[in-house]
């Protein structure tokens, strides 16, 4: 079986050089000077200098690939991302990596395609970079790591680069990172991250696009959420059950569909680092299989092991062809 | 069958005259003036006083728990809750209530139990109020209302009702609220409720009393989700996953257990506004059905609905059992 993996991320070392020399200020910290550096984003280039399998297309990320039998890997730039620079430095960076990650993909073909980086506060830059990218380079959507500096683009500012990935037919992929409202989270670092709150903002961002009615203005528009939804399909039922009651209030904004309608025909979800077959299969009968992608999440993610996983469901043959190519070569039109 | 539903919710015009009288502030509001009033609160107010289902122990409320065949309410004080007030009004109005509850009850032989109130911003009056209802009233336990004013449970200074529940062996309902950072979720006031905000901040108030090692602690504390465990059961596997790496970074707090440890040991988990089959059945498989208790959301939810759906579970009928009063009548001791 052909493996496609949608959420494979890297760095480069002039993406790293960029961020010690503009600075990194502590993304989704609120209230953080523009430009001001702290020691977790010291931490963090620190980090992934060190992490020598996220810097560029490496032999060791191909003998990954290989050895769990992954054909090809989409790409994206790993956080933090442009969203935290200033809006012209935010998309002069995104093209300079989208122009690199394009020259390093053409060393290997067949194995790699990509999502655009694009600087969010910067949207008609952003709109403009996306469809260079997709039209001049092949790229395949965009990714949006959540929050923009403490805003979600549920925004109207935000919403040229919808009306670009619409009329292109290219999806967005919104990434988590940590919450905007760090407050309530950061006693425990932990829970600022992976384990918890990159879930928080990523699930938050989710709703505030449904709430805000950007699919209806966009109704083509194609999400995709990693983390087998960021919990969305666990409260699909109530989502439902809520709004019900919430559209009836005085002054509640107003949609044409029920939350879940929105969830199963504009979003798109996939298996970035939920290796559980229990939570796999509860997802495939909730929004159908039809709307699932097989994703990793490297290198933070074991490739073998989220092979083994999907290899060893208890469903249908076809839906795992689904889970694993069919509906990324159908939305990212591979 | 029999029937125990165990978080049904209560209020009394008594309650309702001293939220006037004392103010009520747009609680989950951080920075709001303690006993400022806003329109929010005014209006909340009003709706509990138009709501004649939630007022007392009506005959509407005795006619619904009989036509869906529920034989006992286990009661707890409707949002806004003591939690609210100045430590001193909190635990006067939690005395008062629980006092007034216990004598309607007393009219209802064998048809109620009660969750007492308390107001967690005063720790010891908190503890000494739960140890009154539990010995001399005959209460089940305390129900606390996620963020006491923007602070959550793991904080030593709330530990002395921690250290109470477990001396006198009964288990804490943490029921969700409107999140303590609600800037995020305000442009939707849906967001900030039911439908979203309150599990995202119950969840929270239970990672962080995993995160702040309240359960090493106290091994037999024993906490109460609602709505299927606020999506806690969603991530399972991965807040193990990724805890394995947290735990590694520099100045983790450590803890004895992998999180999920302690949820299945630590948590129950109750159906409340949750009556989706495909949710309850991975939910049961998740966390064992000796962990799932029955719970309505009475005046919210319909006692009908989720009767039927968890009558129409396609499960063992000593789970069921389990589901509907075994686990109640264990955990809180009927």
């Amino acid at each position: 079986v052909k493996r496609i993996a949608i959420e494979e991320h890297f760095t480069t070392d002039t993406y790293l050089e960029f961020l010690k020399t503009h600075g990194a200020p502590a993304h989704g910290t609120p209230g953080s000077a523009p430009g001001a550096r702290s020691v977790s984003a010291e931490g963090r280039i620190a980090s992934l200098a060190r992490m020598s399998k996220i810097i560029g297309l490496s032999k060791e990320r191909l003998g990954e690939m290989d050895s769990a039998g992954i054909d090809m890997q989409v790409l994206s730039l790993t956080l933090p991302g442009p969203e935290i620079f200033s809006p012209a430095e935010g998309t002069e960076i995104s093209i300079k990596m989208n122009d690199e990650i394009f020259s390093l993909m053409n060393g290997h073909p067949g194995r790699f395609a990509s999502f655009a980086a694009i600087a969010p506060q910067d949207p008609s830059g952003s709109a403009r970079e996306l469809e260079r990218a997709v039209t001049k380079l092949g790229f395949k959507g965009a990714v949006v790591n959540s929050n923009i500096q403490g805003e979600y683009m549920d925004l109207e500012k935000y919403w040229p680069i919808f009306e670009k990935a619409q009329s292109l037919n290219v999806p967005i992929y919104i990434h988590p990172k940590e919450p905007s409202m760090i407050k309530a989270y950061e006693a425990y670092p932990a829970l600022t991250r992976a384990m918890w709150g990159f879930a928080a903002d990523a699930g938050l961002h989710a709703m505030r696009l449904i709430c805000g009615g950007v699919f209806d203005q966009y109704p083509r528009l194609k999400i995709i959420l990693g983390h087998l939804g960021e919990s969305l399909p666990f409260w699909l039922w109530r989502l439902d059950k809520q709004w019900r009651h919430e559209k009836m209030m005085p002054g509640a904004k107003q949609i044409n569909k029920e939350p879940s309608q929105y969830i199963k025909e504009n979003f798109f979800i996939t298996t970035s680092g939920m290796f559980w077959p229990l939570a796999l299969e509860f997802v495939l009968k909730a929004v159908g299989p039809d709307r699932v992608m097989f994703a990793v999440d490297y290198p933070y993610e074991s490739s073998q092991v989220a092979v083994e996983v999907i290899d060893s469901l208890a469903i249908a043959q076809v839906d795992k062809e689904k889970i694993y190519h069919l509906n990324s070569e159908k939305v990212l039109r591979l």
